[in-house]
């Protein structure tokens, strides 16, 4: 049920014809309150498209109603014209949906605006306004998964969550399969609540969640210039849970999600976990686990089914995580294929046949542990990633 | 003519059996003086070689008689049996040569060790220890080439140098073709040189001529656990040239095989120079290269021979360099598709079919700048590396 799952929200997904071959590429979503708190973050990377800097803001207000999305297009690194470009977005949406009911009222500043797609080219508007008027016709309580589907890039599916509190819901969408990194997978991402919940209770949730989730997914270490997770309130439940009990569902549907866009990476034939434990701190722990999510070497290695745990060792030593070399220990799919820091159990009893990858990594310097997520480096990646704009 | 062009060095290159297949694998390189001087620069990873962690006590002496080199093997991740391998093989090498001629008399202490190959497995010390014995034998002021090929793993060439001072020459010759990263590309490298420079001389001119050179070689992010460079002075020119002289000359070695590293990189269609201008220091030109340099989505790109410009961008904005992302220029092949930020000249315009790219990025935040040398990431890269030790 995607983002419809709450109640108070609405949504859509139509084809504009910004994507060639008339898939879907226009997402609505709107908040039908009686609420409309907000909370969002976005990408840290300094180039930052259009949309990112519009919606950021807009969220900084706490309110909005609508977001609108696209796929076929990020509008990033379009400059001053690109810019304007979301703002009229923004204010069509706006102006539309209020000719379209008498309760509604917008004005620009009340709608979120996310692009995904190529980057460095202009937004066709003669394409989008048209379609968002479409979407505001096809508007409906279970337009949800159409939504997700209208957002997609290159994944191969839809992702969408639903997590039910105690008389209140969490729903979510997300796109995303390439530039998957911190700090934040490349994605959009809109979650919805029927909840009561102020603007600042959802900024903490939402941050409380992404650190854990969103942030720790690194699937191919480049970062992106359009990530955006939206959390929308609707109030609609009358139920205010406390932050908590927010923070554990909301949690609970990025994780989902996050685990989804693994699945789905680009080009990937593994899904692998890495565990780092015996950290002195979690910051150790996270910069450990993200070194080897980087390292090309061992991702060429588990994509040939490689347990290569030298390379795995070599990441390692790149950090500035606590740790003595000697004393580090690694183990692929449970056999502890490295003790301190040298050959220990037999590596051809590895099995790496499966999709899921488990690689854990002791370090014996404290009692912290954090979970990355990433995936192997495949010809398919290359493949995908070397014709993708030409 | 390699690391024996200058007087005063003889060299080996011989086949002990540690590669299969019968190629040759163990270099040795005496220094007969009337000098000894040595300086070295080695890898920063934490996890380091047996052979680094002995080489850097022996070098910290500024005196070395001998480098024994073997490929077949990393002797890394090996604990302490794999330090006492690689302490035997000092103790071997000094005992041999000392039988050998009456007019050589050395310690374990006055022998470098430097290996190279798969990480995590022990080296066969019954097939490394003859193989010394028969490199002895084998020395010859003629031998250099024959050492160069001698280490090599996965290159498909051996890379040597030599560069003419007045009255003094700086010979080298390096092996390395994967794990090529900061900072220092994964490497061995041995220079000697006639010249009359004691160790801090030596060290001095050698750590000027690493940081522009091997310090900026990024092909695959990926940083080895053995990476060795060392500098032999033998003193027989007779000829004491100044620091300036000695770091220009030992800089063009430096540079040269440098040169050859990236030419020669795993699996590599592109050789690519990231030429960042304009920056507001040298480190933050060196850090938006490597960002660049390192980033899957633009080196598959480059692959496809897709000018994609807003690859780069969103690299450059990973860093934490002075820029404004509404400021940078890039040019591919001399085409400036991005001015501003923004679109520029028309892409297609970018030839990109030729080995050679260049990658020009002006911050408009400065005066330094700084290249940093890459590859593509290619189909063959993930073959060979998905293949390397399975």
């Amino acid at each position: 049920m995607s983002v419809t799952a709450p109640r108070g929200f609405r949504a859509a997904g139509v084809a504009a014809g910004l994507k060639s071959g008339g898939a879907t590429d226009v997402a609505l979503v709107v908040n039908d309150g009686p609420d409309a708190g907000v909370a969002g973050v976005f990408t840290t990377n300094r180039v930052r498209a259009a949309p990112v800097r519009w919606t950021q803001q807009v969220v900084r207000g706490g309110v909005v109603r609508a977001v609108v999305l696209n796929s076929g297009g990020a509008n990033a690194c379009t400059g001053p014209a690109g810019f304007q470009d979301t703002h009229a977005t923004a204010e069509h949406t706006a102006a539309a949906l209020t000719a379209s009911s008498p309760r509604l009222r917008l004005g620009a500043g009340d709608v979120a605006v996310c692009s995904t797609g190529l980057i460095g080219e202009r937004l066709p508007m003669d394409k989008l306004l048209p379609g968002v008027r479409t979407a505001i016709r096809g508007l409906a309580r279970d337009g949800g998964p159409a939504a997700a589907v209208a957002i997609m890039t290159t994944d191969t599916r839809p992702k969408t969550t639903v997590v039910r509190g105690a008389g209140w819901t969490v729903g979510g969408m997300a796109k995303g399969a390439g530039m998957l990194a911190p700090g934040m997978a490349t994605m959009l991402c809109v979650l919805t609540t029927d909840a009561v919940a102020g603007p600042e209770l959802l900024d903490a949730a939402l941050r409380a969640a992404t650190r854990v989730t969103f942030d720790r997914v690194d699937s191919d270490g480049c970062m992106s210039t359009n990530d955006t997770v939206l959390l929308l309130s609707s109030g609609a439940s009358g139920v205010e849970p406390d932050e908590a009990e927010l923070t554990a569902a909301v949690t609970a549907a990025c994780h989902d999600l996050a685990q989804q866009l693994v699945a789905d990476a680009e080009g990937a034939t593994k899904q692998v976990a890495i565990e780092v434990v015996g950290a002195a701190d979690e910051d150790d722990a996270v910069e450990v686990g993200r070194s080897v999510a980087r390292n090309n070497l061992v991702k060429t290695a588990l994509f040939g089914n490689d347990p290569n745990w030298g390379r795995i060792l070599a990441a390692v030593g790149t950090t500035t995580a606590a740790f003595d070399p000697d004393a580090v220990d690694v183990a692929v799919n449970g056999i502890w294929v490295c003790r301190g820091g040298a050959a220990a159990e037999d590596r051809s009893k590895v099995d790496l046949t499966g999709r899921d990858v488990t690689i854990r990594i002791d370090l014996h310097a404290g009692a912290a542990a954090a979970t990355i997520w990433t995936n192997d480096l495949s010809h398919a990646y290359v493949h995908e990633n070397s014709a993708y704009s030409t």
